[in-house]
């Protein structure tokens, strides 16, 4: 039997901006001088807003950042990456349980010893607006980087952006018009990362192993230091070092008890 | 002086198919019966795996619950949300740590006693995969929740999904093409969630004050229980009995350590 016309056109549609925005995607660290207005900004940002948010909390906001010394503050913060200099745009995406004390002082409480889960939704939160930013601005052609080393010193960071307490900043982004055209970084294929049902511990672990030369493929390609000769050889050399172990003390003293 | 003409386009395109979507976000909950197919699934999972991931750690994994029965056990782990049983596509979004233990076993180590920037790494990742996810799904016509209610029990969760040590449930997501079209929930008004350079503790507490009105006005409009009468008191009522207070042990027991 046929499909019904409208459900034709539904198997024949799969694809769309959003989906090709994501497929194309490349992070970008150097930019065209060309600015990203405040306009845009609120544009994009409005737009993030709508992502969804766990019980409506809306646990999160967004500083942008323009200044040449925060910049340069932050940048030093974040392992001296040029590019949070450089950028025509820097936003540093916080996980916000300000609002939330407000409202617990509001009935009488406060939010000392908040638990893993209001640390966690807070965390959530902050990444999915971050994500969605991250896509609306690509789709008008502004490209950059997510600043995971924000979390290298949340404590230095909160001091630069003068945040209050219950606030921390999840990742920064990096934004503008791009001028350069980095070759796409091949993935883990997808057999392992898609299971069916139930977990496939096979299947996930077989994608790894195929993945290490992919990836050493992708390194010599594009001339990368031979020291990165594959994806597990990576992962353990950096992780085994156990970056950013004070993470749990210094997240404890924005707020955040994660107990 | 005029903006260049390729200056100018940029600031006239402010919108976007992305835009949009975000724009006209709402959560689903009720679906029509078209199917979404595993080709559609694959279609939309691949784009979303091109989320940024931190370290290229891809510390994530998607599992696709068709199983009437498997259904039935994670809504009732999630306070029996129907749409997890009657959605067209379930994913659970997992934070997946297996490959790098693996890469670390490959180098003679474990992750015993990983720490808090793994964990939240691998949540982060798995919350940008599921946010690329739930928009490529919506710009394909396929709407959607998020169930952060999988956090509920992360336990029960790994054992009805067959997960191995060191992978947990960030959130789930129903999925299908809309049967109702909700009225959108306001949010907290910008100028409080946007900062400049610096946080501005007075305007987001202003804007707290400024949307209890506003989310009271929404409830009232579409006749939810008075009980719900603003921001500050449904967040008080809810966080203030610690919802998923068992969640530090849970996921530790899953082999996410935060320490």
């Amino acid at each position: 039997m046929p499909d019904a016309p409208e459900q034709r056109d539904r198997h024949q549609t799969v694809t769309s901006e959003t989906i090709e925005v994501l497929k194309n995607r490349r992070s970008i660290r150097k930019y065209a001088d060309d600015p990203v207005t405040d306009a845009m900004v609120e544009v994009i940002l409005e737009a993030a807003f709508r992502a969804p948010t766990s019980s409506n909390l809306q646990a999160y906001s967004v500083i942008q950042v323009r200044d040449p010394d925060t910049r340069a503050k932050l940048a030093a913060v974040g392992g001296n990456q040029q590019h949070i200099i450089d950028c025509p745009l820097f936003l540093a995406f916080c996980a916000d349980l300000t609002r939330i004390e407000a409202a617990f002082q509001k009935n009488g409480h406060d939010l000392s010893d908040n638990n893993m889960e209001l640390g966690l939704v807070a965390t959530i939160d902050a990444a999915l607006v971050g994500m969605s930013t991250y896509l609306a601005a690509d789709s008008l052609g502004i490209r950059g980087v997510m600043i995971g080393a924000m979390r290298n010193d949340p404590e230095a960071v909160a001091e630069i952006l003068g945040l209050p307490d219950r606030v921390y900043v999840v990742f920064g982004m990096c934004l503008g018009y791009p001028a350069e055209a980095p070759k796409q970084k091949p993935r883990m294929p997808k057999s392992g990362m898609i299971h069916h049902e139930r977990y496939d511990l096979e299947a996930a672990l077989a994608a790894m192993a195929a993945y290490d030369p992919d990836l050493r493929a992708h390194y010599d390609a594009i001339g990368k230091d031979t020291t990165d000769d594959s994806w597990s050889h990576d992962v353990h050399a950096k992780f085994s070092k156990r970056p950013r172990d004070h993470l749990r003390a210094a997240l404890k003293k924005r707020g955040f008890d994660f107990t």
